[in-house]
């Protein structure tokens, strides 16, 4: 038997901002610098940060993870989700339509976005390789086990295969926590 | 086959107090007021509340769970132990030995405590009766699946059996919100 052993990232609330977002909170022309890069290839933690304010709370500095996209997306866990008063739903990034909404502000600007707030889908970046030696498909949903005193297997993992990806299970901060689990933590798929 | 269904509490950040601490922190003599039970018999959310505080921040209204017990005990989240910046183990209620510690105020006092703060361990309270028909024995470890979006299985969930519990399982706020779980929600005991 195959053991499926996968590397754990786990996701604190952050942001991506359309670069027509980046200008008006951060001024015209303006560009996202780099602070570090993350798992995936091309992807990185920016300097800049934001405010984000719901009905009922407010995170003062929220990351933002760079490059621009095509549509602005807040990812927040359920428990930021209370505190900030909203109830978005469960989705897969890019995939924001009839989600949340959120108020955002930069040093230059604010705005309300009426979508575009979600909270993350536990999922797993395959390279095409990896997914190919494993016989796991594109959008396939699978079950992960964590060992340890707070073990748990999650159902419903979403597998994203591309060869523009590295192999990196992303999980939230409730999920992590929920697990006992720390950034780089092992996670195997048993199914 | 039998299922093995449970109704499950979502616990939220709370704490136990001894009656010495109920009176440091409200007065000589002070005695809890009920406001509302809670689903073990002879338990019950109290009007009053304290607040604590960690290195890193504090929780300004805990609500007390009475009656007073032996040891002061308080319950949160590995979310909220990251926001109070301290450390607390993963256990049972009552096995508090050298736990986390915090700074508890009230109306009319404060103090700090050594130990006492924990995560506490998921757990199913169960009636003797429900446990003998299911065949589960106190301090069992059990494996629960909730079903859903974010589905999951929960392993080591402790069995507590005893003829003054009611059939609950007791879950964290992490745990709920990684699962997706509200209050009243059912689960399966699957081993």
């Amino acid at each position: 038997m195959v053991h499926k052993i996968v590397p754990v990232g786990v996701s604190a609330r952050h942001i991506h901002l359309s670069q027509q977002h980046v200008e008006l909170l951060f001024g015209e022309g303006y560009q996202l610098t780099e602070a570090k890069p993350l798992s995936q290839p091309g992807q990185y933690a920016a300097n800049e940060t934001v405010a984000v304010t719901g009905p009922k709370g407010s995170f003062p500095k929220v990351r933002i993870l760079g490059p621009a996209r095509k549509a602005t997306q807040l990812e927040v866990s359920r428990t930021d989700a209370f505190a900030l008063g909203i109830n978005p739903p469960v989705r897969e990034s890019g995939n924001i339509a009839g989600s949340a909404g959120i108020t955002i502000k930069g040093p230059a600007g604010e705005l309300t976005i009426e979508e575009g707030v979600i909270v993350a889908a536990r999922h797993i970046h395959f390279h095409t390789t990896d997914a190919e030696k494993w016989g796991i498909q594109d959008k396939q949903l699978l079950k992960v086990r964590f060992e340890g005193e707070r073990g748990v297997v999650f159902e419903n993992v979403i597998a994203r295969v591309s060869p523009d990806f590295a192999l990196d299970m992303h999980i939230d901060t409730d999920e992590a926590n929920a697990a006992g689990i720390s950034n780089g933590d092992k996670a195997q798929i048993i199914e």
